[in-house]
């Protein structure tokens, strides 16, 4: 077993880390003993790294446990925890590399749904959902520059009290469509201008946060999910140019390149299509999507 | 916030990293802050090395779940995975760093209990706990060598179907007591030699063992919690020479100084205490305790 001379301190932290790597690499599932030893070096050197005390190591075990309670079907706590670490958004890094001029991935979150009611060209979203009408219109590309026609492009977000359709108790479907790009790749559809909400923190999480000083708010934002034959599905946000939450955003998925002008009309501003809005004021934004070579 | 000019796949990582960093640094626990900062670096690196794909993500969060679903008050499975995953004996080692010659510790376990019954020198833990007879003797000192006249001697083990007397449902309390050293610090009481069992796998981290070629079995040991005023409380095992799983167990609570020689005698060898085994063979074992100056 081990050499009989004493050995030091970081000798002992060496051999157990060690040991215990080298009791995954027999592993019949390759990758997966791949990944656990990994797992296993990082996480201890994380404990060796902090001098992780004792009473440390039973309020992880008790906070794991709550975060593990608190989980049910409309609930998933791990998630958020995965989400306000950085760690969702880094796996979505590591997997959406970036090609060419190809728009940037974030994080998918946990509203979207199957089964989105489709719109036409220039439609409306938004349903039930409250909050100022915002024309949204823009392009999807392949990396050459090529027009895709007949992209499929999925859209949702929150209405203006910070809630997806999803959250309420009604059976509502609102605030989200799906619709297809033009033979010239364009599309273009009427949602709401994008609120600011928090991520839900009654939990073991939201206590995390609060006793480390940060907010649950997100960042303004709306979802796209395109896809394309032969193209890299595309799952993102945009984000509102000047909202004071973009680089504060508590799931780390702002990126420069997805914060776009939401440009304020006033209520007498005529509308791209002629839609008579009552009155209101409405916003518009521009956003051009530039889709990967793809392996579907 | 960002450069303009397009960042590297590397830099959108690192940017990503310190960026999630960033967010604990103004924690108004400030050694929280640190915690979660170290947890963050060494959390992104982890999924960085292993380019974590995204149904690895997924199956992460499923298994977080089930090991969250599984633990209630009577089974901490989120224990058994830091257990298995050496988190535990690290936490145990960067905590009870060696001062000169004092004996080792190791993990804890799940098993103890306060109000073990007190026996006097020579008595017997076993109660109704079935195994072969063992007499455990040695000595408590300091770390100069001085007796340590009075020091708490806990000791509890497993039965030799693996199992410890809180795993039953009838309150028995058997393989558990207290003793104290004598006035020349020197102990000695009758035990049952350790015998193997297996952690509880049939759950989420028995899956992963038997996932990753693992075995879920602990080597033989007897757990011993020794504490005297002014001194470090020591919680360790002894270990049996020969058990073929001292390389190989599952919580690698394992380290050569705590393997000791557990010496067979034949059934009608003399008892040190002239007590009568009806003919049953015995073991002998001595294990020396030297505690770290303390801090209680």
């Amino acid at each position: 077993m081990i050499d009989t001379a004493a050995p030091t301190q970081a000798e002992i932290e060496e051999l157990l880390t060690d040991k215990v790597v080298k009791s995954f690499a027999d592993s019949p599932h390759e990758r997966l003993g791949v990944v656990m030893g990994s797992l296993v070096r990082h996480l201890h050197a994380f404990i060796r790294e902090v001098r992780l005390t004792e009473s440390e190591w039973e309020a992880a075990i008790e906070f794991l446990t709550e975060v593990g309670h608190i989980t049910d079907d409309r609930r998933q706590e791990f998630i958020l925890l995965s989400d306000i670490l950085g760690a969702s958004m880094q796996t979505i890094n590591v997997n959406y590399e970036t090609t060419g001029n190809s728009t940037e991935a974030t994080v998918f979150g946990p509203f979207f749904v199957d089964d989105a009611p489709r719109i036409e060209h220039g439609g409306d979203i938004a349903g039930d959902a409250t909050g100022q009408p915002c024309w949204v219109a823009g392009s999807v590309r392949d990396t050459a520059g090529n027009p895709v026609a007949g992209a499929r492009i999925e859209v949702w977000e929150a209405d203006d009290d910070g809630f997806y359709d999803v959250q309420y108790d009604d059976q509502r479907v609102s605030g989200r469509a799906h619709l297809f790009s033009d033979d010239d790749g364009h599309y273009e559809f009427w949602g709401l201008t994008p609120t600011p909400y928090p991520i839900p923190h009654d939990g073991p999480v939201g206590r995390l946060l609060e006793a480390t000083g940060r907010s649950p708010m997100r960042a303004s934002h709306l979802h796209f999910m395109v896809s394309a034959p032969g193209l890299r599905t595309l799952v993102t946000h945009i984000f509102v140019r000047g909202d004071e939450l973009l680089d504060h955003d508590t799931v780390f998925g702002v990126k420069e390149s997805l914060v776009k002008d939401f440009v304020q009309q006033p209520a007498d501003a005529p509308t791209p299509d002629g839609r008579d809005l009552n009155g209101q004021t409405w916003a518009r934004a521009e956003f051009d999507v530039v889709l990967a070579p793809g392996d579907e």
